[in-house]
């Protein structure tokens, strides 16, 4: 039965037949969690490491309590993502889940087990805290294509406009997988030993559904490293777009310099105020000029265009395939 | 006996004589699945491992059954890869195979059972099973070669002209292999776990050609390793070329520029209008003017050719050897 | 009873009741560092272990005492941040700590025992050890807090002015993350074969108090790598400002210049001194001149606002999300 | 005795006193390899292994063999490098070897055995077996001095022209180290694996010089790491001249547009054609405009000589030591 | 007793009370090496392996000796570093020492054993051994600082001249430390496997003091690596000094040309040869012409000081804390 405690002394009254399962949200109460650890006997260091957050991820006996902690990822409308820990103690046959903040992500457990899901009535505890650990590791996935999606946007950006802002936001999504990789790793190992490190807490059985979710944690943290390496790829795009900015920066100025510089000097020549200067007085010679300031710039033009460097650099491949 | 089965009573009211192979592609029909696990009696997370794709490749003991989940690469006539599940249910005297989409790679398998290959009449369902997996990997090679020439491509190009466009087109490059090695790493452990860990479902010796098929997955995964590091070296070529590029443009101003400028100035100079300025009214003033413009137009030449700057910088080395 | 000990017969003339704390600061008198040896029957390893400094972090056992060698991390009031040795040595009934120099990190711990304080009355010299443990880990906390503020502002700064002063700050940070890494790693080590290699003189109760010293150590360092990381993106976004800023330097000079190159031919042109040159006696010639000089350069401006050239580079994006 | 085999019948008429060593170079007749193997009762994937190459270098027993499959490396006159597989086979009193191609590194060998040399009378196949393999190892050195030079060679290059050829070629040898890398690599596991895994076919006598052996393969597998940092200090060399190759050049356009750009302006001023403009009537008028030029000029050189941008950059410092 | 011997007879014939160390310098007169070999009874491969230099340092068991091969550095008065072999093999009472050279770095062993040292006198030939080796180690500390001190020479020539000829310096730096770190990596795990392998030799108390030989030798190890983290810093700073002078050069040229280009062009316009050109005839046209040209230069000296181009870039900020 699903019931809204306030009162600890309803919990204990509360009929014990099959598992039972109290999820506490928020911490504030401490009166509260005290009596609770006494009700189940829970050892006080198994008390305080759930209370006192951040832990690392870590799967721990202590005594007839199994303690399973984990980071629970969440991404809001905004597309933030909120990493916050969650306590599992695992019992006999009792589940308690020591969440830092209101809100989770275990409705489906609860809808499956309201309406009587087989597995739910004849699995035990250990069962329960299996399918809660898998919810915690499920929703990793949303949150790492939330971030794929933005890594795409960021690629298109570097090339695009190559400004230090964007650097910087490559960086803040670099410091931001690095955090949920420091959250992540460690629970790898968490779930390895409490799938190979036998106890009488966990059967054989969950064992084997457990094997699963290990392979999931597995996999996102393969997704993170990836996205390290995508990172890593779009600093050198980045790069590269500033280089081919400048590049592009220079080309235009030679090309208008090397035009123009040595018409000028042409001009100039005329310009002088020698007595004789042979040409100044011809009929045609102002076109002879002209003729000859248009020879030296197609030339110049001519030169440019074989090397390439009339044109813009990107228009000269097709797309990649 | 090879049949099409649509209905699954023929395949229960077929012979069991010897070792049978029953292979599902695409998992559309899920009663069948459910009807086949039924038959053979497999374990329900066995079914659901392997028609939930992509799982982590992984060689895992489901009481009766070893699963076997890996990895499988086609290449197309247009060269792309695609990388596909295959799950292998290893039963006492039977092999199951689940593959996500219709056309495979077995058909060497097929022949070689059909023409009755004395291998497969002596040897029992590891035998088929270690021949399934081994065609599996021996298939990579075939995809490792395209992703090879096409590396080498992409090189020439990245020298040849080193735009923004080909620098995508190596980090697409690069995630492929990314993602590649991902899907081949976990088949690594898989294998090595296939071969060292006994079971009483693969014999010894299948065992002995199961160590080959073990080092191919190793050089596959050091293939691609190999690969990396080429991506790496093309990344320097490109920003090397790109570097190059710039300083052509830059000498090409320089070139110009410093030819002009001073000889510019001395046109400027007999240009003023000074009331006594002395070679103005010279006989041979502008031939003078002309012959000191040459001088400093060649001392710059000659200096630029001592620097090396007026040659293209390619043509300087013989081919590497 | 907290006594500030000069003569060591007052120490031996102590009652033994409960466990004692000897507390060494500064290691000027020898002779009284020999007889404290033999008081407690010291190992003369041991005794050399905690005066020699500095020596790696580690936990070894010696006949009937375990020593523990840790780094000790200070910050003062400049933000200045000093690492020095600590060595705990555990025996039966008295835990010794010798300290570098005066001034240490223990005053909550002397309150604790000193308010008589439960935990310190039920257990042992073991607790008193792992207490003092952890409480020099836990002083890595605000040391890491100082050099994460000061990592932000460097970034800031590398952002605005990228100098090489600011980059050999960056190296300077860099070296000295380094160090910290290096003093604290062995730590990691150290703690991790206290908490699971057992011995007599630490009891399985404080074996899991260590558990969470061992978690915050693991912390400390991962905190460190990601510092690390940090600082390698900052080396990025200094190089890409200093790009930029020559990226800058040269879209002036290229604006400035081919705007006005054009221009000064066209004037260059209409001074030369042909005795026949159109335009120069029409009514409006000089008129007709600046508006061919300024459709020049309003021609080159609309040219280079359309790729973004005129604005500066940083306005471009609103700022990340 | 030491015969050239044509005729397996022969072989097998020999005299089976002592230590035999068949050595089997090329692989085309394969019926004569199938015979061999039935005479020597060699396991069917044994045979699959040496002749299929290239296999990764690996130690393997089969029933009563133990195969050694190593990589050969030869230097020809030219100083390229080959790579080739070969397999040793060791039985109770005979070693078989198989060689891809004809010709290869054993003579010395072969010269002691006929010169009787005591230990190949005294020992058993085991050594003959040790000797092949540290024979095989030892040629290693001569092709990683060729290397070495040629590497040197490179160095030299890179700084004196910094063309993309010298790039290619930079990475060429790059990609040549990694081949033999990976080639070398599995060797060293196979090694050890032959020295500290027990058998009946290795005495313990024979695992101790095969220790050497295997501390040769290490120090051979260091010398391509350091190799390999060599060439990423290449690389960086390489992009360092680049650089510095365009700042030579910005350098030379600084100066000589610094110098004549005001000068030029100067002498744009004495060109107008204002009706009054002191000077130009001034009997020292020229004079006085070259000596304001001329200062302006020296002006300009002094700046840069205190810049010191007008030696060449690589003659102010004496050799590294 | 300390004796210089030449004939190996003396040997013999000394008196065998306590611990004979007999020193091996120099490997030139092999007929001496092997009747030492007989008289100690060494084993043959031992025998090769102290005179085959170089080996890697190893710590091995050959049936009543145990060999210990380490890497000997020295500093000469000019700071050169020479890595040098020395083999120690430790028999049940005696210590053999071979060194490839004269002159060596026990000198303060000898004079401790001379003067009776107390230690020497009630422990065995393993603690003679241990001392060798100590001495071995600590003989890096000062290797290690000449080594540091040049590369702070070198970081302080970097940013202030970054030449090629510095870069070469610093690779070279690089490629020492390389070779350093490979001498010394295999002495880790020699001493490793000697203070935890177990074997007659050695005695529980002398692995005590092995310990802190084993972590002496971590320590140089560590500082190895941290000097290679400084020098790609120092990569680091020397390509943003080239980048730097680069900019300078640029933002001279940008400043000169673009305050002088638009001058330039003004001056040009009052030279053109139109009839009617308003300004040439007003009485104060000249005057007007200065103050229109020193507007511009003033407007664009106050955009540059502006934009913070006109100081020099490095003394912008105060020095680093």
């Amino acid at each position: 039965s699903d019931r809204e405690i306030v009162d600890l002394d309803d919990l204990e009254a509360a009929p014990a037949s099959g598992v039972s399962w109290v999820d506490i949200q928020g911490f504030g109460n401490e009166r509260l969690l005290v009596e609770l650890a006494e009700i189940y006997g829970l050892h006080p260091l198994l008390l305080e490491d759930v209370v006192n957050v951040p832990q690392r991820a870590k799967v721990e006996l202590h005594d007839d309590n199994l303690l399973i902690v984990l980071r629970m990822v969440r991404v809001n409308e905004d597309a933030e993502i909120t990493v916050e820990q969650i306590g599992i103690v695992l019992g006999e046959d009792y589940v308690l889940t020591f969440q830092e903040r209101y809100g989770d992500v275990f409705d489906p457990i609860r809808k499956r087990i309201t309406a009587g899901h087989r597995r739910f009535k004849e699995k035990g505890a250990d069962y329960l805290a299996y399918s809660i650990a898998d919810s915690v590791i499920d929703h990793y996935y949303p949150a790492l294509e939330v971030i794929g999606e933005r890594l795409e946007d960021l690629e298109e950006e570097a090339v695009a406009y190559p400004t230090t802002a964007i650097l910087q936001r490559i960086h803040f999504m670099k410091n931001r997988l690095l955090n949920l990789r420091r959250a992540l790793w460690p629970q790898r190992e968490a779930l390895h030993s409490m799938v190979w490190e036998t106890n009488t807490l966990v059967s054989e059985e969950v064992r084997l559904y457990l094997r699963d979710t290990y392979d999931h944690c597995v996999q996102t943290t393969e997704v993170i490293e990836m996205y390290r390496d995508m990172i890593s790829g779009m600093l050198n795009t980045y790069l590269s777009s500033m280089a081919n900015r400048t590049n592009e920066v220079m080309r235009v100025l030679t090309i208008v310099s090397t035009i123009f510089i040595p018409m000028s000097f042409l001009a100039g020549v005329y310009g002088m105020n020698f007595k004789e200067m042979p040409g100044t007085d011809w009929p045609w010679g102002f076109e002879l000029f002209w003729a000859l300031a248009g020879a030296v710039a197609i030339g110049m033009l001519v030169f440019f265009g074989r090397k390439g460097w009339l044109g813009s650099q990107d228009q000269k491949l097709e797309k990649p395939d």
